[in-house]
């Protein structure tokens, strides 16, 4: 039971950490973080050599050779996550902001203003990365961090830690602002995914197992995101040239990530005409195609499709194909097989966007534009927590706003209620 | 196993009636709120009588005279809920509304605009104007509500209910826009509580003991309210003269409800003209003080504070009073002893105030303004949904915008990601 008492001890430290960071002013929080990027930098044979304990470990336990590319760090990898942090410390501060501010007829003057969230639990898998990037956004914005990383990537996730730390203590701060979860014991997990009240919020990043084990187990608010079966539409008034171009990005600039489309569904009217032209720069990417029997009869290469196929986040170079009569069985099929994150319309005509736009209840609706958008850098976020598929709280590609509650001040001049 | 059906038939019906919900204008949704109004004026006489059947039942089993009092409808307070209904109908939509929008560098046109959440679980105890509120907001949000009333009040939530679906009928709408769970068997509430995906938020009303109780078992968002453990700080520059009219209000005008104060802390500079100052108001206010050792010096009649009295929720007359070193004190006790749902200074020095506002970490934070002013009719919300002691999606008093979630709107002329 020694997690317990390591981990107890991160809990009793974090909340007065958190009072703490809750004051900090924005040009501190940027001090540190360019403070920490430097560290990174000087360090640099360091962290790859103790990143090289965990990939031996890594190729010991047979992980896959994706698995083990996403583990590795090198001078440029390293580079790249130190320019990360300088990029999250010149974001402007999500903290102390006026969301609003009113007065009332009886002269209560009110304001609504951003405030920390307090403790955030990280639960993610092996990228070590990710530990970087999300230490460096809870900084920003006023959090405490209590970080539980994959097992495969402990040893990096260790050195990257001790060197957060080690610029605090630069600061003279408790090292408590940003804590690593040392234990591989998944008790602890569940034993953190009970501290209601102890820590605020807790964000998943992973495959859909480890999220839904975290939802089922956790008393805490969970940020989440399952899927992303996103869909391209094209509709009948679509510019042809531009269906093409947004299916083979929105498919195959990147089909292992979330915001790739996993179905394209086409009207009726144009089948004949566009299945051919995107059929060819498809079979050219390396695209399986499984499409209905409309599909397949323009697509002859095309596999049949099974139900199956239809809602299935393929996450490679897999691409599912229906015909539709209009853009209502369009909409229709993507309630009932999307999984509400991002869908596209191609279309020239106004009307059939606006319907589109309006009843597609995803976080995310394109017109004109490939799925591959929805993300918080596209977006202009400047960082991206997560993509959320819940509606509460966050929704959609998440920046460092969703780190962040608020609080009303309420000024008055002796005011009592009558 | 009957209500397992009846809760099918309404969850399998709720999801299109939520994509129906979304579409609806702004005009439709304040037609229809005016019409429920009317039909539940026209039909007093029969909602008091239907009431009566649950006040007979009440009475049978003994229920006390403040919950039949807050059960009993009678002409006034059946008037008073139409009234309210013409209220909501006509509050601004909340939804539809462009919360943000911009162009990215590459041309991409971003909107975030506000949608319904979907449908929405209220669970919540016996008084029957909840569920006319409850209602109300939903359709004024375009959610679906599922209400989930106390048995007690059963008779009276089905004839309230009875009358929204008279009226949706008259509009050729589903009944299903809102629904009321007309089995008492706790375990269809663990049966909806687990409904994820098919319930997007829980919002429990009523005791401690409920709430915790469905935060343990449901799996879909809960937005929650424990406990209301307000304090008003007397700072060493306060004026004592408004000090003493905040704390009377803060503590008498309704003691029975979650801002109302339960703790009293005094800068001890100020203690010897303070205290005898309010004691004698509260005395005659008929309320009781628990007081430290300094307090009950000057306050003679003061019981001694045993420690369980700091942090506790009274709801009643009986205000715990504790004397502080200094500013700093008063901030740490409301940390150590708070429930983060209002607390309040009361001073004319402005660095004091600054302090107390930026340290102090909860949903509402006063300034020279009695705690009972925490309230969405009084931050000019137009409605309240509750108060949320989360940090996450809504805190504090929560208002019609805590019903909504939104979505990205990304227009192109046929990008593509590079």
């Amino acid at each position: 039971m020694s997690w317990k008492r390591e981990l107890e001890r991160i809990l009793v430290n974090a909340r007065p950490a958190a009072a703490n960071a809750g004051q900090w002013s924005s040009d501190f929080k940027k001090k540190l973080l360019v403070d920490i990027a430097a560290r990174i930098e000087k360090k640099t044979a360091w962290l790859i050599a103790e990143n090289r304990k965990d990939l031996v470990i890594a190729k010991t336990r047979g992980l896959s050779s994706s698995m083990i590319d996403r583990l590795t760090l090198d001078a440029t990898r390293v580079q790249a996550m130190a320019k990360g942090l300088r990029a999250v410390a010149r974001l402007k501060d999500p903290i102390g902001r006026v969301q609003a501010k009113w007065k009332r007829p009886n002269g209560l003057r009110i304001q609504k203003i951003t405030v920390p969230l307090g403790i955030i639990l990280m639960i993610y898998e092996s990228r070590p990365n990710v530990t970087v990037e999300c230490a460096a956004l809870c900084l920003k914005s006023s959090n405490i961090a209590i970080l539980r990383g994959g097992r495969e990537a402990m040893a990096s996730n260790r050195a990257f830690v001790s060197i957060f730390k080690e610029s605090l203590k630069h600061f003279w701060l408790s090292p408590f602002f940003v804590n690593l979860v040392t234990t591989t014991d998944y008790k602890a997990v569940d034993f953190l995914l009970r501290q209601e009240g102890r820590i605020d919020l807790v964000i998943p990043r992973g495959g859909e197992k480890l999220i839904r084990r975290v939802v089922e187990k956790s008393r805490i608010p969970v940020i989440k995101h399952y899927q992303g079966i996103c869909h391209v539409y094209v509709d009948k008034k679509a510019d042809l040239k531009k269906a093409v171009a947004i299916t083979l990005n929105a498919k195959l600039q990147r089909p292992g990530v979330c915001n790739a489309t996993e179905t394209l569904l086409v009207h009726r009217d144009i089948v004949s005409k566009f299945l051919p032209m995107v059929a060819q720069p498809l079979r050219q990417g390396g695209c399986e195609v499984r499409g209905d029997e409309m599909t397949c009869r323009y697509i002859p290469w095309a596999k049949r499709a099974k139900a199956s196929d239809y809602g299935f986040e393929f996450l490679d170079k897999i691409l599912a194909v229906r015909v539709v009569r209009d853009l209502e069985e369009a909409i229709r099929h993507i309630e009932t097989y999307g999984s509400h994150h991002t869908d596209a319309i191609v279309t020239e005509e106004k009307k059939a966007a606006e319907i589109f736009k309006s009843k597609v209840d995803s976080s995310s609706v394109m017109v004109n534009a490939s799925t591959r958008f929805s993300d918080g850098f596209e977006y202009g976020f400047g960082a991206e927590i997560g993509i959320s598929t819940d509606k509460i709280h966050a929704r959609g590609p998440m920046g460092l706003e969703g780190l962040t509650s608020y609080k009303y001040i309420v000024e008055g001049n002796g005011h009592i209620r009558v």
